[in-house]
């Protein structure tokens, strides 16, 4: 007899973005007429710019000649894709990184919701609270937690709260934990490391034979020069951390998926007998068993995004939606609302008024101000109370969003 | 402490490719100027179709405009894709299946091997013997078999041989198990299965309560009217089978990655109590969890493979490769060897002779003819003594590689 896995019916209702697409989809559906702004998702809104268009058309057309075609690529990535990786990633900040130490792949959503496939099923992980789902839901389904409480936790997880009385910083667990997932700057809300918070997180691994799993997907976003882009730009992270960069927000590729992954080769996880092994042979096997290489025409694209063009044509891009995060904050504040982050990333998170739930005023702005935003709840108990607004739109549909909110 | 999951640890040698890809790339660094003939991976190796890449051109433009940018998509696929996927794969077959069972990824390898996660790690798995690894290594990764014994197969997988002797025809097994992956036409050995021989595994699983992982991904290239193309031509099988399409050897896409999944509704497993348990939301949830989607210029590309402008590039094309299988089989018969497959398969499966073991056999085609093909013991203990050899090259290329073959 077939046995299901268990695990994945102990996962709570829907994951929280399909949910809030049902939600809207529902809503849409009773008022076709809506004039819905998204501030919801995350997406993207801003085209490609033309250097990626140009250099993807080249690339189509080479895949339409015998001559010029690319058929299997290197599960890792091209060393055109990796090596500009490493040099304008890494080098160009003071920080070595070898070529075999980068996978490319379609996503870091994937990547983070992957790589725990690798260590043993009794690792206990720690997360922050609020929490990018998938950190979550991929340990629930690999068997690593109980089940879950009611105010959405799961058994076995560290959860490590982020609010405003601690100013988003986690305090460091009380109780052993083995695999860490930090995201910086902070998907749901907006916070950043600085050099000492991570450093902190770093000597603890080191300490402790624990994994850091960085989540580095916003690094883009950074102005603020003193708030390191990269983990690795704290001394010894190289022996406890993995790092994941996508280049779906930095670039606009969350319609062509592309993202990649940094396993360097002095990481070490143990066998039960204390004895060390590689982490990235490990990954690597893995990685080529289970995918097969990201389109030729998509790491082309990648590449373009490094070319001098492309990096001035996509800074504007971010400074636009900066623009929108600073029109966001400074709204809000207005209204009395706390705000929080928006400065270094394209999230702004604010406190609900008067204790309203976060789904209440998810439900509040969607009918009364046709505006889609995601409750904070979603992310976690602690995000109860708060609420995400995203700078990913143009800056006249966020204007509108907030001229329809502050009529509330 | 940080344990790594030690069922890697069982993993034997290299994944097959890039073992194959490590002894090439070494010959050719000894040897710069041999004229190597590569018959060995599978890879395609004509250009995209002018339909495909055309589509491709006003996808890219679409990108690059803000009124028709495409950000992420729906995790399962556009409906314009798995709609013509439904139309063209199984209505125009007689065969119903709902858009909601068609789940669009980059590759049937990555869903072949990831499938196996959302059941239980105490299902027994059957696979034929000589198999395709992946089916194998990913269920090793996930702790569902003991170590690997001297003949490359591991403890607690039914291995179900596959050899002349039997026609390459396997017997139903005659121990309990959960899990039966089958692959038609089969790679490696080109073999296909009638609607009888398919009739008996789905009767089997349904009498069992086992599920068929149904790995389609040569179906294009069957000639046969009277082959199935699909597992559900059989009366039943939406009960218990999956089905896995590829793009890549039929529409050339090795190098772009598109794929999808069929898990029908009436699909279920259970669990430990005996419930039964829809499979179709558990998968679901999970694409949905760890995956983001296709890209959007790659599913456009997909939907103009079934235009009709498409179909018929892309028939010249199959045609072209299959001509390639017959040139390969006559020659080699002509030389005094046993061929099998290559004739609904781009395949083509050879006994070496006097009992040679099949990596020597490589060794000796790479070295004396320049011919790189894969050996048979790649593919487990049964494939050893046989050899396989693809038909994706050009119709020159694989005249001269059997020139050089005959003057061994």
């Amino acid at each position: 007899m077939i046995t299901v896995n268990e695990n994945f019916l102990k996962l709570r209702a829907g994951y929280l973005f399909p949910e809030i697409a049902r939600r809207v989809a529902d809503f849409a559906a009773e008022n076709p007429d809506a004039p819905i702004i998204r501030l919801g998702i995350g997406d993207v809104t801003e085209p490609l710019p033309p250097a990626i268009t140009e250099a993807m058309h080249v690339a189509v057309d080479e895949m339409a000649s015998r001559r010029t075609f690319h058929g299997y690529g290197p599960e890792q990535g091209y060393d055109f894709l990796r090596d500009v990786i490493v040099e304008n990633c890494y080098r160009s900040r003071g920080v070595e990184i070898g070529r075999s130490e980068i996978f490319v792949s379609d996503g870091s959503k994937c990547d983070m919701g992957n790589f725990q496939e690798i260590f043993g099923t009794n690792n206990v992980i720690a997360v922050t609270d609020p929490v990018y789902p998938v950190y979550v839901d991929t340990n629930v389904m690999a068997g690593r937690t109980g089940a879950a409480a009611d105010d959405g936790g799961y058994g076995g997880i560290v959860y490590m709260p982020c609010t405003a009385e601690n100013n988003f910083v986690p305090e460091l667990p009380d109780q052993p934990v083995d695999i860490i997932y930090l995201c910086y700057p902070n998907n749901p809300t907006g916070a950043v490391a600085t050099k000492e918070q991570l450093k902190k997180w770093v000597d603890y691994a080191r300490a402790n034979k624990a994994i850091i799993l960085f989540d580095a997907a916003y690094e883009a976003f950074i102005s603020d020069p003193s708030i390191p882009h990269s983990i690795y730009e704290i001394p010894g992270a190289r022996e406890v951390a993995v790092e994941f960069r996508s280049f779906s927000k930095t670039a606009g590729f969350t319609g062509l998926r592309c993202a990649f992954t940094v396993v360097p080769e002095e990481l070490m996880a143990y066998k039960a007998d204390g004895a060390p092994v590689a982490v990235n042979p490990v990954w690597n096997r893995r990685h080529c068993t289970k995918f097969n290489g990201v389109s030729y025409i998509t790491q082309v694209a990648a590449a373009a995004a490094y070319s001098d063009r492309g990096k001035e044509q996509i800074r504007r891009i971010i400074d636009l939606y900066m623009s929108n995060a600073t029109t966001i904050r400074k709204a809000l504040a207005g209204l009395g609302y706390d705000v929080y982050g928006g400065v270094n990333a394209p999230y702004v998170w604010l406190r609900t008024k008067d204790g309203m739930t976060s789904w209440d005023f998810f439900d509040m702005l969607l009918r009364r101000a046709n505006v889609v935003g995601t409750p904070g709840a979603g992310f976690g108990a602690a995000g109860e109370g708060y609420f995400r607004l995203s700078a990913f739109n143009d800056p006249d549909s966020v204007k509108e969003a907030l001229h329809r909110i502050a009529a509330l």
